[in-house]
């Protein structure tokens, strides 16, 4: 990464003190940037050391000398993202440190690490000011823009703000992130399928009975109660995270396992994706965290029964379900194969074979098969076997923001969702808000609300633990 | 089980001390025995006692009280296994023994732990004395009868001795054992292709490239020089442990998993294998082992390919290996699939997927497959996932003949070899004797033969470590 020039909005904010710049230290202490600046832009009246140095609580390890570094290649300045002639004055000031640093070839990363709400006003001051160049992809000299999730707040919103940046940048140049895409374990679900014999001819509705995907956390929704209280849990998690898990397990195979081809397969998927049946719960207390309304009906956990139109699936269930403060901090897939036919003598197998794939908190394949029980003739054992990507690998793999700045960097696409694909997701939220599903009280760490029973009794299913 | 007795021919024997009377001990041990008495008949001038202490050596952790207990319920007869007189005084003596310990069921399992020369003659003389009933299966009164491995040393002799004994005995009486058929793990291949989901729509020639079957030994032929030089590789352990693995994995889905349903299965495999190509091997120093000839030209490495002609297998080649004296002692069956089409950007797998089922000494089950390639997108690396049977279930699963004996007395003759099977095994063995394949010496502790790298190179294949 040589001679590129990282303008991050939204520079003081939690994101950037938690995620991005701890990512940029990383780069620092691996010696991986070369001539790089970062241009920081705010409401708030920082200095540029102080920008730095709020990020230091979230490196562990850190060294002076390497902060020192990057203090030394770091910029700030305050803004207010709604007035053109501040980003007069940015354009100034970012051309300046350029010239300082002999950043000649003009490769610009702007990073929009804000609310939605300010995404237009931000691409078209940007545009205005010719900081940024309209063009197709060029590997040479490159003008990227980056936008945090949430991407709007429906899909009419997602739409208008899409059809304001692409007046001032083509889809090669836009990265709207979801940093789940760039995680070890979610990255490696399309290379398992595609790159192995021995699950690409199984997966589709004719060995897959069901599919489960939940996303679970411990948690409450701590101090974010103004951010989460207008978004909810299906706004937060469901909308971006796990309708990408869901595409990623869905799509069909694409020409190369790269950029915009799998983008292209994703957005079929949830092109196809139809809401069936679902529920929708909120954690005894909620009402009391900082920031939320007292009469608050916004929903922190949702359980969701979707179905995906194509031939390959058709007829399988898509389980999904999220939710704060529940028993347990979790990220997994469970894929449920049909049963065989029975051939036994002794009682059939109890149990159907699974795929496991857990992302979170360890990163781990488990496939469950059904084994002869020892010292029995004729009876059968579910085991299982086991890969534990974190074991084997360690879990120095680099943390998602580090995978996400360089990729970006890279011009690698695929970690970035298309306009027509976020859309396309958003709409499947739109229609689930429109059922007015009923919202359940659940206690704190427990396993939701209790009135799911009736409704897993209904779709004859149980959650896989 | 009880109400038995078991009179075990060459009650004086190698196989009885090691295999056979400690499995009985086991029992003892396991308090499975109910008025079982065991009646010893071979050449040797011994008593009941001597027969039993033979066997203290290969049992461990054994008690005096419980070796007491055996003693006290076995009986042993000095016969002449080709004099009819001599059997006539036999059932006498059974008789006898029965009255004193009051088996009024006249259960008997006929057990024959000698020579495949004398197994015409003992069957003939049990017939004629009466002792035994010729009669359909029945549960309540049983009488039945085992041969143990070789059965015969061609098609040939085969054949005579299944015409000889089938004058006294129904096919459902019969039981031609091949003690790798009741190992835990061997049991499991049917078991595991036949109850998963995930394997059984993989099993055949769309999506298997190969199959190994390697059987080596660490050892020497030791003291068995008498035996194994007029037998040799190919007849000691291909004919019987090797193809049964191989119609095991091969065969298609019998109607249930048991008894006869499997063996009708096996055979249709066995009926359809054919001999492509080979070569054999003799260790360094084979000829000076006791007991052999000094000239001697027999096999104690054996590398076949063989092919099973049938819609199932059609182009699957089959790599079989065995002998003595070679770097390590293993049985294990890989399963090689095909490559999948590349969809990748930076380089394809390397190495396809195979299915590992790990028979000794350990008991695994391990699938290779490919994931991403950590920190580098667009690459896998093979990765294991792993299920060790051994070591989840224990070592502490019972021997093979313990499996054996209760498999028979309970009926089960999945464990068995049936009489056309073992002679369709017995014509592979002729057709491979009839090429006169070369023979090449190999040095102890090595892979076998260096010859055999031109015929890996002329086939295209690698043996998998």
């Amino acid at each position: 990464m040589k001679n590129i020039t990282i303008v991050l909005f939204g520079a003081t904010g939690d994101l950037a003190k938690r995620k991005i710049i701890p990512a940029l230290y990383r780069f620092v202490e691996k010696n991986k940037l070369n001539n790089v600046i970062v241009v920081g832009a705010a409401f708030d009246e920082v200095t540029s050391d102080q920008m730095i140095d709020a990020a230091q609580p979230f490196v562990s390890n850190g060294t002076q000398e390497l902060w020192d570094f990057l203090r030394s290649h770091s910029y700030y300045k305050k803004i207010n993202f709604n007035e053109s002639n501040d980003f007069v004055g940015l354009t100034d000031f970012i051309k300046k440190c350029e010239q300082k640093h002999d950043i000649v070839s003009e490769n610009r990363l702007f990073y929009l690490a804000t609310g939605s709400n300010f995404f237009c006003s931000i691409t078209d001051n940007i545009g205005k000011t010719g900081l940024a160049k309209h063009s197709v992809v060029n590997d040479v000299l490159w003008h990227r823009i980056v936008y945090e999730k949430p991407f709007g707040y429906d899909s009419a919103s997602a739409h208008a703000i899409n059809e304001c940046i692409e007046k001032w940048f083509d889809e090669s140049q836009i990265y709207r992130i979801d940093h789940y895409l760039t995680k070890e374990v979610v990255s490696n679900i399309a290379m398992i399928r595609f790159t192995n014999c021995v699950l690409e001819p199984l997966w589709s509705n004719r060995y897959i009975d069901q599919v489960q995907i939940i996303l679970t956390e411990s948690d409450s929704i701590e101090n974010r109660g103004l951010y989460y209280d207008s978004f909810g849990a299906l706004r937060d998690v469901v909308q971006n995270h796990m309708l990408e898990l869901l595409a990623l397990v869905c799509m069909e195979a694409p020409e190369m396992l790269t950029g915009d081809f799998i983008r292209a397969e994703r957005v079929k998927v949830l092109e196809k994706v139809r809401f069936i049946d679902g529920i929708l719960g909120q954690y005894e207390g909620y009402q009391q965290e900082n920031y939320v309304k007292k009469d608050s009906m916004t929903d922190t956990y949702a359980s969701l029964k979707l179905a995906i139109d194509t031939p390959r699936w058709s007829g399988v269930p898509f389980y999904l379900k999220t939710g704060k403060c529940l028993d347990k901090k979790e990220t997994v897939i469970h894929i449920k194969f049909k049963q065989v036919d029975c051939l036994l003598l002794r009682g059939c197998p109890t149990d159907s074979n699974w795929l496991t794939i857990k992302i979170a908190p360890d990163a781990v394949f488990l496939l469950t098969l059904n084994a002869k029980r020892p010292e029995v003739m004729g009876e059968v054992v579910p085991v299982g076997m086991e890969f534990c990507h974190s074991c084997i690998f360690g879990l120095q793999t680099p943390e998602a923001y580090e995978v996400l700045l360089e990729e970006i960097i890279r011009g690698e696409q695929s970690i970035s969702v298309r306009c027509d694909e976020i859309e396309y997701a958003w709409k499947l939220i739109d229609a689930i808000e429109a059922q007015k599903l009923p919202l359940y009280a659940y206690k704190k760490g427990s396993l939701g609300p209790q009135e799911e029973q009736h409704y897993k009794e209904k779709h004859g299913m149980r959650w896989r633990i």
